[in-house]
This record gives structure tokens, C-alpha cells and sequence, in this order.
């Protein structure tokens, strides 16, 4: 099997067992806590964590344990991000990679821990320890397990978000859960994956960051980064086999990949899924930055969500970007209509059809060889409706 | 005199005439041309162009002019960017010019030429021509030229915005039209402001460029950098005073400040007046960069027009910021209230009272001395409303 399966996930490898609960963190009753055990025999690990300076005190914890390149198990909750939480915050999510250590007798420094909800609350630990109890007896592996695990880190999600992917005898599985829109703010991205492939932590670390870079990192719903924001990638090695790094990684850009379509598909309040592609830049990077300019500009969102081919916002916000061409080389194409030519109109931008739900941009700066694509949404009434009448 | 008048503008100075005339531009007939001319006896200028890298043709005609440190006149017009139309283009503000140089009996190099409307349109230049023609006989100096000037460069502006200052024996007075939101797909902002005050062309340059950096840089409604973005400043020492800089500079900055105001208030959509302080960051720069981070947004634009004192959103964005801090040390106070102390909660989020329509935001990083405000508006359901649906 090489397909992607979406009936399974992060218990779908070889030495993983997973659990979702209801722990009472959220006051809707709706399941609220994960755990996720790597029962080895390898306990490699790797993780990418946000950016931002402002982060979370399990973000913080889980760098820290993170350090040794190993972990035996994660714990994260939903309805509380545990951010802006101070020095009891960061005790708080100590006391629950303890918690989780008692019970499944391995040490507090090989468990990370995720939180995700609303910032600047303490977590109601009671609920949270209980839960972990909870959650220890019903560890599975499986796509049972699995959909569990992925259902109870859901916030505002609306479909739990999880896919697995076997090939050349080993396999790789995970969940997602928030980005942007979908989750006002609680815009978190959490993310676990997992394979029993037998893979060294050096080889998994670059793996992971060259993927994250890949995919979760180029979409791009409102430009936020949020405080808690977690990849983490878990390898048991019960497979025994030992695929080659490139093998490797490609099962695992692919895992992420189709992640990321599941996140960008369940943004609430977004009508367009867009995807804007910029070649011929100086380097792909300088792309990547040109395609996020346009991605998070607010004329150009509200064209999208507008139907409207406007490629005079497009050329305006590639033109603030942080990237060197000659404006009167730029082509600007969108939904296969050639509607910018030479850094003026080309053909009539009533032939582009937006009406549809993809709507695709391409822009090409004739400077180089560079390429870069990134995925975003429109600006809806939705997303204004969502984000501004969510209280908290 | 010393207070600012908001009934009288650009031609309010001595040695200034300006005239604003319907010249069949825009398809609805309303005003589209300005014109201002400089009598002497000197004919200092300087200017400020939008930092895009894709600009209008005129604003590259301007740039070109300007390095003279002269100009004799200004046309301006509303109903077409003329941006993004090739060479043709340039010709056509080049044409304008010489028409204006014509009819005035001066040299094209002495005129410069601002536009604002659709991106990607050629303008209609025998509308263009005639309408210089009208204007250049209703030229005149006083409030009701004034007036007519300020109110032929709007677009989808709802009132002109022009003021004027006396000081001392000198004045300062200008119009200004645009800003972001209010002006969807025509985002421009374009302002002309004229003294009679003895100034050389090197004390003209830096009072303006500090004035535009503090004033209208510091006024950020949705990000963009338009194609066309200009600021003009005539003198003509017809006054015969001679203030010294730091006099004429404050001046200055008064009358560019009164017009950001203006600008802030006419944004179309907007119900919320947001003014964002940083205070104790490594720079002034740096405070500024903070600001300017969290004005743009969107998840706090959002709680701003859903009066929700959101306080971790804005920890969220201050974190993004290109600025360096001690998380564990961030104070967020909003409306008077502080609701983040040291990173983590402070005093009662629900004793933030957001419902009328100011907002005030302070920010202190506790980082060093520098110091920044930027000013912005909500995302409110008016914005998207107007950027999508309109008709482009």
C-alpha cells in the first residue's frame, strides 16, 4: 500500500499506542486530552516549535526535553494554551509530563507536552491529571485509537484531521489540528507524527525541518504565529527497516503534505482556496516571501473571497515584498488567464473564471531561477464574523 | 493664528493658487483634476514617494523632476492610477506636464504630475488636456480654490481633507486624500502641502521626510504600499520669513498630523479608531516595527471591531514582531486598563471597556528607551464589504 489513508494516523505505526479523552478541561464535556507512547524499541524524537518570542510554557517544557533527541510519550490537551501563564504555567505543564511519567513508569524528561485553547489561563490540573489517568487505559494502536487521539486536541476544528502512509515496509501516520482561521485565538498548530521506520534522531530532525518548511510552514491563512504552535516527529524502529534518508523523508514530506490540504480545507468562514506560485525569483526564498506578501495582503484576500481577477492589488503587494525584479517584466497569470504581461494589462481579466472554490496565482518575476508556492484562504465575513464575535 | 483650519488648504499660503475641476475623467462627472502652481518668488520643493517597487508612471515623472529641488506646479488626478501601463504611460505623464508647462508658460521638468484610480488603465489624455485647460483658469488662492483642490483628487473618500497653520508670520497648508481602507483597489494616498515661508531646499527635504516618517507612515490601515503613494511640499517664501528649521519643522509636522487624522477618520468601514503605543523597546525603530505588527493583524483587527480587550492576541502578535524583548517582562494595557502585567494576566480583561469607538493600546517591553505609535483601524464586516464587492 502507497496511498495515502486517512482512516488512520498517529497509532497506525508499528509500537505506537494512542488515546483521546474527556478530561474536563473544556467546559463543553467534548474530549479534551491525547496521549501519545512510543513503546520503542527506539525512542528517537524530533520536534519544530513556533517562532514566536512570545511561547508557551509547554512549548518551553518540551524544548527543554526535547534536548536528548528521545521521547517515550506525549500528552496534549485542548481548552487552555497554558500561555502568558508565568512560572506556574511552566510548573503546570512539569507537573503533567510527571504525571504522565508515574503512569507509564518512564522518566517526566522523555514526555512532551502540548496545550492548545485560550491564552493567558491556568489549566484546571485536576481535570488534567485525571484525564492523563483516563487516557493510560485506553491506549491502543490502531485507526480506533488514532481518530480518538486526533478528535481530542480538536478546538474550533470541525473534522478531526489525520492520515497515514505505508511504503517499503515501514510507515508513517500523524494528526493536525487549528491554523489560522479555523481557530480564532486559539489559532494553534499542533501537530504529532509518527513511524516506526528506524531512523536516527539526526537524520529524523532534518527530515522533520526540511518538511515543515515544505508544507505546514508555506500556509499562510493570516500571517499569525501563535504562541504555541508544535511539530513533533516520533520513530520506534518497529518495523526494522532501515529506509535510506531520501525514502525517508519524501513518506514524510507526503504525510505532511496532505496534512496541510486537510487544515487548509477546514479553515472556517474561507470560501477560496488559494494557492499563489511565484517563479523566477532571485532564490526560492525570496519566492517564498513574494507568494506570503500576497498571501496575507488584505486587498488581495478580499478580491479572492470577491471573485474578482484583480491583478492590479496582486502587482501592488508583489511589489512591497521583500524581493528584487524589474516590474516591467512581471507576469501575473490566475486561474490560467495571462491577465498581467511585461508589468501591464495582458488578457481581458474577465475570461478568469473565480467563481469556483481553488482559485490558483501564478506570478513570475523573470529574475532568476528561483520557485516557491504558498497556500491561503480568502478574507470572508466569515473569518471577520468568527474572529470578532468569538468570545473570550 | 496659531491653531489649525480645516476650511482652508493648499492655496492658503502666499504665492499659491490652485484650481480643482470636473474634466471628464471619471465616468461619474464629479471633480477629477487639481491643479496648484507656486507664483515665487522661490520655488523650492521636495517630495516622498511610495517605496513600491512596481510605481505608477507618475510618480516615476516625479522622482525624475524633483531632483532639481524646484517645481513651479502640480497636477493631479483622481479616476485612473496610471500605474502599470508600460512606457505609454510615462509618456502620458510626461504629456500632462508639458500641457501644464504650456498653458503656465514654464518648462514640463517644473511640473509635477500625481495620479489615483484604477491600476492597469490608460487615462483618457484629451480629458486629461482640456480639464488642464479649465483649471489653469479658475486658478486661484484662498479657501474656496482650496477647497476645490482637495476635493477633485478624491476617490472613494466621503469628505476633503485639507488644513492650514499660521505661525509666526508663515503658513503651512496642504490637502490629502486616501489611505487604505478608504480607497479599496485605489489605496493611494497623495498630498500636496505649500508654505510661504523662506525655506532652501535641504531644510524643505528633511522636515519632510521626518514629518512623513512620524505622521503619515505612521498610519497603517490594511499594510499595502500603494503604486502611487506621493507627498508634495511647495515653498514660496512669498512671505519673506525665514523660520528656523525646527520651527518650520514642527509646523510642518502639525499640518501633516491634522491631515493623517483626517485620513484615519474618513477610512470607510471602519468603526474603531485604534492608536497602538510601544513603549521600552531596544529603539525607537524597533517600537515602531512592535506597533506596526500588531496594526496589522488581523486576529487583533478583528477583537478591536468586536470590542473584545483580547489581550493574547496581542501578546501573539508582539511576539512576531522583528523586535527584541523579554517575554516574561510584557505589559499590555488597553483603554486604561492593564490587562497583561509581566507576561501573564494582569487586572480584569472585562474592565476594558471597547465599546465606543477609540481604542488606545500600550505596549511596554521593558527593553530599552525607544518609543513608537502607529495608528489603525478595525477589520470590520464594512471592509470586507467594500474591497470584495467593489467593481473593478
Amino acid at each position: 500500500m502507497t496511498a495515502l489513508d486517512r482512516t488512520t494516523g498517529v497509532a497506525a505505526a508499528q509500537g505506537f499506542r494512542a488515546a483521546g479523552v474527556a478530561a474536563g478541561i473544556k467546559a463543553s464535556g467534548n474530549p479534551d486530552l491525547t496521549l501519545v507512547v512510543n513503546d520503542g524499541p527506539a525512542q528517537a524524537a524530533a520536534g519544530v516549535f513556533t517562532t514566536n518570542k512570545v511561547k508557551a510554557a509547554p512549548v518551553l517544557w518540551s524544548q527543554q526535553v526535547l534536548t536528548t533527541g528521545r521521547l517515550r510519550a506525549v500528552v496534549l490537551n485542548s481548552g487552555g494554551a497554558n500561555a502568558c501563564t508565568g512560572p506556574e504555567g511552566f510548573q503546570d505543564s512539569h507537573a503533567t509530563a510527571e504525571k504522565v511519567a508515574d503512569v507509564l513508569g518512564v522518566g517526566a524528561v522523555e514526555v512532551a507536552v502540548c496545550s492548545t485553547g485560550l491564552i493567558g489561563e491556568r489549566l484546571p490540573m485536576d481535570a488534567v491529571k485525571s484525564g492523563v489517568d483516563i487516557a493510560a487505559k485506553e491506549l491502543a494502536g490502531g485507526p480506533a485509537a488514532s481518530l480518538a487521539a486526533a478528535t481530542a486536541v480538536m478546538t474550533t476544528d470541525t473534522v478531526p484531521k489525520q492520515v497515514a502512509l505505508t511504503r517499503s515496509g515501514f510507515t508513517v501516520g500523524g494528526f493536525a489540528k487549528g491554523a489560522g482561521m479555523c481557530a480564532p485565538n486559539m489559532a494553534t498548530m499542533l501537530s504529532v507524527i509518527t513511524t516506526d521506520a528506524d531512523v536516527d534522531q539526526s537524520t529524523l530532525d532534518k527530515a522533520l525541518k526540511d518538511a515543515v518548511a515544505r508544507t505546514f510552514n508555506r500556509l499562510d491563512v493570516d500571517g499569525g504565529t501563535s504562541t504555541n504552535d508544535t511539530v513533533l516527529l516520533l520513530a520506534s524502529g518497529a518495523s526494522g527497516v532501515k529506509p535510506d534518508a531520501a525514502e525517508f523523508a519524501q513518506a514524510l514530506e507526503s504525510v505532511c503534505a496532505d496534512l496541510v490540504a486537510q487544515l487548509q480545507a477546514d479553515a472556517e468562514g474561507v470560501t477560496k482556496h488559494v494557492s499563489i506560485t511565484v517563479r523566477g525569483a532571485a532564490t526560492d526564498a525570496e519566492a517564498v516571501a513574494a507568494a506570503r506578501t500576497v498571501a496575507r495582503d488584505p486587498l488581495c484576500k478580499t478580491a479572492f473571497f470577491g471573485s474578482d481577477p484583480n491583478w492590479g492589488r496582486i502587482a501592488m503587494a508583489v511589489g512591497n515584498a521583500p524581493t528584487a525584479f524589474d516590474p516591467q517584466a512581471l507576469d501575473i497569470t490566475i486561474n490560467g488567464v495571462a491577465v498581467c504581461r511585461a508589468g501591464g494589462r495582458g488578457d481581458d481579466r474577465s475570461l478568469a473564471d473565480l467563481t469556483g472554490r481553488e482559485i490558483t496565482v501564478e506570478i513570475d518575476l523573470h529574475a532568476g531561477p528561483g520557485t516557491g508556492t504558498v497556500l491561503t484562504t480568502d478574507l470572508s465575513h466569515g473569518y471577520v464574523e468568527e474572529n470578532s464575535a468569538y468570545s473570550s
